[in-house]
């Protein structure tokens, strides 16, 4: 188990409470109170469903009693069999969550700045979803059994308008009054392998200072008066977390050799500090790692994504109705 | 004087208030009661203000009372001189209509979908204009003398979000109570040489079924409870526009030669309707003559009224501050 | 059978030989001499193949001899279902002409301004389109039997580049020695209807004065070594060809009524053009005529002629594995 | 100095001449035999030029004979008045690398993907900058004394498009015959400082396995016949680079410590391999390391970059005149 103080700097940008308890868990696997996760394996991912229970929970994992599902698809990447698969996946964890059709639409939002590539998951989901309510109040027999009534907002953010994403929302939602909302955002992971890969699900909102952006008040149910369903997937890693990372390597692997391990004592957390601070310029300073080619990843996910909530909104429909609708009508 | 069938049928497109009042005054400039009109030149602009005094004049103008100004500039595009005086010009006559500073923001307000380039003029304003709201929010020490508290936001359209405009502005109204709403649209002109040269400004928001798209709940003072500005500029004509003014100058031209006197009698609105119907399937289908280079005509226009609003809201700056904080903000 | 003025007219800006076979044949479908047409139906498309077999009919067709089949599908707008069978057929109707595999790589040229939405379908089309030379190169082992061997090129225009397309694309085909050239252009219809609806392949390749943007030099097996097909949709009609339209159809009505036959006489072709020089200022203005909705309908083209080549250029890959490649390699 | 095996794996990615010259100097600023750096300074601007000699040089270096100018503008970024500066001073170092004006025109390349930010600075000088080719050769009469005839061309990437980069610039070269051709290209840094602030220009040409791209033949005066210049600016810097830079920080700091300096020792290059390969998978995997606001940087960069090409090509020109066209160019 990696000391607390590791914990701390790398707990300031765990998006996925995965991350978050298996980091906690440490080598041992040690249970955290509280805390209760159950995996699942498909053919081409792997589920893994969190549910923290209580506030001992809560205060050990950093984040609000609910359930994280997380769904793992190392291989989704320009395989467009697997984005299918994985919209139907998600799709099937996304439908318990939402309330039952009562009429009043559901609100659909996508946090992020489009402009920033791997800020914007949001903003393209949104463009490549289909909104449905102005169907039901233009032509209501006309809707399609099973179609759920469904608006669509981007936020932007603060830097660009001079609004905080929850202004939008709440404004948006005192006009419209959805049965629920669903929040699309990109996130930022401790591993690498996680960038592009992992789909988190919770019930619990958005909480402040979470993704890379800055979206500081809460986005959930106590602050905007519905249920307010959360999906991210990370499309970076804090450039600090991977000095961290590179550090505590060495000190792990020194940790467990007799002849370094006076050495793996000199690695102390102001010694990360201080080398973050020589090459970032200064901590939180706002750079990122990502693949290269973070467009078409990102691109890929928001596809995915846009597939998976269609279908979850629609209690009948075949992925390729679906697909069709997704696809053309946007670029 | 045209026939008031032609008024009718052109009536339903016209959004330059100065265009609907020479087709109404006709060639023999006849007062239209209830309307006022003053007219200024500039070395590069015509600048006319109309006047709606009372309902007489709302009537027959097919608008509501208030001041409707426009300046027009034949030769703007491409010319970077006359985008920033034409940006100067935009300002002095914007600034008192905003009122006076309250510390409450001023709402930017961008209608129309961005991906369409003819409709596009108002969310590129958006991207164009910088937000401020949240300097002073998070560092009112700092803000320098003269800046005014704005923020923007772009609707998008009905057919994207299942959201109309006036819901995404009003919510997001309630939740930032903003002194006065700024609202940016892309208009349809009467004529061809109107397109991309002739600005109008008017404060009296924006009344259903203008413009190109399908704004269809009023933005103004009554629904929104502040003062609500409307700024505009055609980017098309409709092409059922083309038609009955091509058929509109071949009767003219006839009503005036005795040979051609029966002739021009032919030509009556139902023949108008016909041929439409004919060529365009329908009437009101959609269909819009723009010039080829619209998308750079666009981009012209969205700088120049991002320059002029800036300066508008700024007591002191200099053209060239401003512009550079509006163009190294964007693309 | 229209007067010859009018067909001189028209005929500058009709790009698809079955419109300009059509207005030749008139109402009273006489034969043209040195021209063939055969039509085919399907239970989504209407199919032309119109040959011109001889010197003679390419005077009166006002273009050079060989094949040009149009396939017409009037509802693929927005329709995925469509969009995959009218790729198919295109599918089917390209094949024929792409010489045998012989191990030198086809080149796809996509002409237009990506800028500007009704001349971006050529870019569009190579934005979604997949090279493989790459992967014959650098893996020649690995490359998928049926596959063929293709490279893109988008030359942009003239005014942006300082290049003419000819200039691009023979340095290209210098370089790499295709075997054809497959070139993608936009198209401007006579007819309104046509515009996003009718797919024209000819095995002439382009020649000067064709399209909306001004691609002066020919693109032809004469000017460039190869075999030269070219695939284009009309997503404009030009402004002075609707204003023409609306006079002739006035025309042909009075035509036929004994009480207006005179004032027919009055439609002159020297009125029909004061008319457009002073609606559009002057002939040939640049002014187009556009559905509303161009953005999204230029996207749908750009993906059925991005499967369809796709589909043509493989031997036997499935519909779905195609568009996966196609969807996934692009925003 | 840092150990040659450090020099050997920081060397891979460096792009700059001026970082290269400073990792081999070291802490203790030695000379570079065939190597000779002088520096200037205004009052934004650190100017570096750095000539490589002979085969001596141009080894130890890890790149050609030539010379090698870099400015360094660290505030550059959303500061439009060091913009223009900067501008000016890249023109003034680029005018006496261009040959004399013959008549033939220059070609200006912009090499990267468009669709991926941290390699589109090539591809965005292009479509900031103005070609000016076809007015010499359609009215020769009016071109005003000063201009050079320019030419543009973005030749995207090998992966979108089957085609070497260097190809598509041969087959033009041989169409155009220009008198010289410029690059645009992305750098990586070796330290993030020079993110988004360092222009390096060079009249060597472009290298094999520089940028971030693959651009794997050589595009110069050797295998394009006329003379080559390259100017750039680093957008990344690779996570592999953050992570040696790290291991050598801890490894410089211990070494100087009595207490320390035996754990420097374990700090050996197996092991810094052993943990890159760890976190990124594998050595040379893809990832970069960017500003988050990696979009208005590059924005930046290529607007300064375009006025300055602009600039060196005009003898008389006003930069004012110079921004004018290009900004209105331009979306």
């Amino acid at each position: 188990m990696r000391s607390i103080e590791q914990q701390a700097r790398l707990g300031v940008h765990i998006d996925l409470a995965v991350e978050a308890h298996a980091l906690l868990r440490g080598d041992r696997d040690v249970e955290i109170p509280g805390v209760a996760e159950t995996v699942e394996k498909t053919d081409f991912a792997h589920i893994s469903t969190i549910k923290i229970l209580d506030e001992n929970g809560a205060r050990s994992l950093g984040r609000p009693i609910g359930t994280y599902i997380t769904v793992e698809v190392p291989e989704i990447h320009e395989d467009c069999v697997l984005i299918e698969k994985t919209a139907a996946l998600l799709a099937e964890k996304l439908r318990p969550l939402l309330p039952a059709e009562d009429g009043r639409p559901i609100l659909l939002v996508g946090l992020g700045n489009e402009a920033a590539v791997p800020d914007a998951l949001g903003p393209q989901v949104i463009r490549k979803s289909m909104a449905t309510r102005h169907f039901f109040v233009q032509m209501p027999d006309q809707v399609e059994e099973g179609f759920r009534n469904v608006t669509l907002v981007a936020p932007n953010v603060l830097g660009n308008t001079g609004l905080e994403s929850f202004e939008v929302v709440k404004g948006i939602k005192e006009e419209v009054n959805p049965s629920c909302i669903v929040i699309i955002d990109s996130l930022a992971a401790a591993s690498i392998k996680r960038v592009g890969t992992s789909f988190q699900l919770a019930d619990t909102g958005i909480t402040p200072g979470s993704g890379i952006g800055n979206h500081r008040l809460a986005l959930d149910e106590a602050t905007l008066g519905v249920p307010v369903i959360a999906m991210g997937v990370p499309t970076v890693v804090h450039a600090e977390t991977i000095i961290n990372e590179a550090l505590a390597l060495l000190k792990d692997s020194w940790t467990l050799d007799k002849k370094k391990e006076g050495a793996a004592g000199h690695i102390v957390p102001e010694e990360s500090a201080r080398i973050i601070d020589h090459i970032l310029e200064k901590e939180n300073s706002g750079y990122t790692v990502t693949p290269k080619n973070i467009d078409t990843i990102t691109a890929d996910l928001a596809k995915t994504i846009a597939i998976g909530t269609n279908l979850a909104r629609l209690h009948a429909a075949s992925i390729w109705t679906t697909m069709a609708s997704t696809s053309t009508s946007n670029t």
